[in-house]
């Protein structure tokens, strides 16, 4: 599938890059290119920071200036902590990778854009993205996202979307919850068991506790085997207080 | 506000711990409770990489063991790379904190929880969360998402839900959009223009591309000055063209 290009416009610390490169690997992405990295290339301490993600450094694309990296790019996204004196539209990630996913289902190349750690991109670079991202953080705080940090947001809004990852809503194996019938007849050994030891004692309040008790069990969602531990644990129970009593 | 606690179990590097409090800077949280460090506590290289977020590491609380740490907590979020083999509700960042913030709204005390950066959390710790949480990540990759960076998602989860944060959909500053009768205004004077240099040539072909080319100005949703200054290119090419063709 064609992903986005990870775009790095004169990044500084080797470890920036190589924390991009580890969050793109966890996300799906590939495609890294760097415009004049300020410590040449390769860097050391980027491979060390990618961690599992050597083959993204390793085919990562050097170029000398911005215009080249973006050469096959039809849609550019720039990362922005500030807002620029520029007419541009400015969006958040979520939005951003809406559009995003749209374009490269159509085919088109897109790219996210950084700029370099301290400065951020010059004007004349952001005046060739497209749209501006920002990425909502507390304005009260002085250290804004690091490169690494904001390729993860941007990393989970673009994997998060992706339709043929796997979703972990339900528990794969987990076992069948168990019938409305296994659950009532635990609830009738129960209630035997309660109303013999005379649990509520009073009639009038048996209603509303009987209910409050069997609600506890209904939210838990019991599958089947938990169903017949607990059946096994009131057995249990019942029996040895029953042998006490006559003791 | 209430804001959710984030709970650190048995960490092993300070530099994560680090990551983890200005990820939670960034992100407007700063109730950060640790479980039995590894490295003991204070930790130089925690503060170092916290960055601008000194005073979550100065105010982190340090507990001996997990439920410790949870005394006040009414639910609890767990984050779990793996699935384990326990009847547990999981759910992605997205659902986990819409959850959470509804809590919030209500006055419950929510924490997330992280386990040790190898191991993860043990299966009785895992127990006494109410739901987890897998971040969805590519499961090719042998790395998985480092804490720091786990708390980037979930804190970014977490901040953009926030009513009363800053939007940036429209630039503050932004120009008012040129009218609808400005840009006729353009229009009718560069088709003048075009005409008089018979532009489009076949009048067959005209309207088409008249619409084109009109339809990548309207795309680009221009303001009152850049109309003006369109305008006056337009007619210093115009003008320049005349004279040329006259010599």
């Amino acid at each position: 599938m064609n992903t986005p290009a990870i775009i790095l416009v004169r990044p500084q610390m080797g470890e920036n890059i190589g924390a991009v490169a580890r969050a793109m690997s966890n996300f799906g992405l590939s495609d890294l290119r760097l415009v004049a990295p300020r410590d040449g290339w390769p860097n050391e301490k980027a491979r060390d920071m990618a961690a599992g993600a050597h083959h993204i450094i390793d085919n990562a694309q050097i170029f000398s200036d911005f215009p080249a990296a973006m050469h096959d790019i039809e849609i550019a996204f720039a990362t922005s902590a500030r807002l620029r004196d520029l007419e541009k539209r400015v969006v958040e990630p979520t939005e951003a990778m809406q559009e995003i996913h749209a374009m490269v289902a159509d085919g088109r190349h897109c790219a996210l854009v950084f700029g370099p750690e301290r400065t951020g991109l010059e004007n004349d670079e952001i005046v060739l993205a497209d749209t501006l991202i920002t990425i909502p953080t507390d304005a009260a705080v002085n250290a804004s996202l690091n490169l690494g940090q904001s390729m993860v947001v941007l990393g989970y809004e673009w994997f998060r979307r992706l339709e043929a990852r796997p979703h972990f809503n339900v528990p794969e194996q987990s076992a069948a919850l168990a019938s409305k019938e296994e659950l009532h007849g635990m609830f009738s050994q129960l209630e035997d068991y309660l109303d013999g030891i005379n649990y509520f004692r009073v009639d009038a309040k048996k209603p509303v506790m009987w209910r409050n008790l069997q609600n506890i069990f209904v939210r838990s969602r019991l599958n089947t085997q938990e169903v017949r531990s607990l059946r096994g644990l009131f057995r249990d129970l019942y029996l040895r207080r029953k042998t006490t009593a006559e003791e």
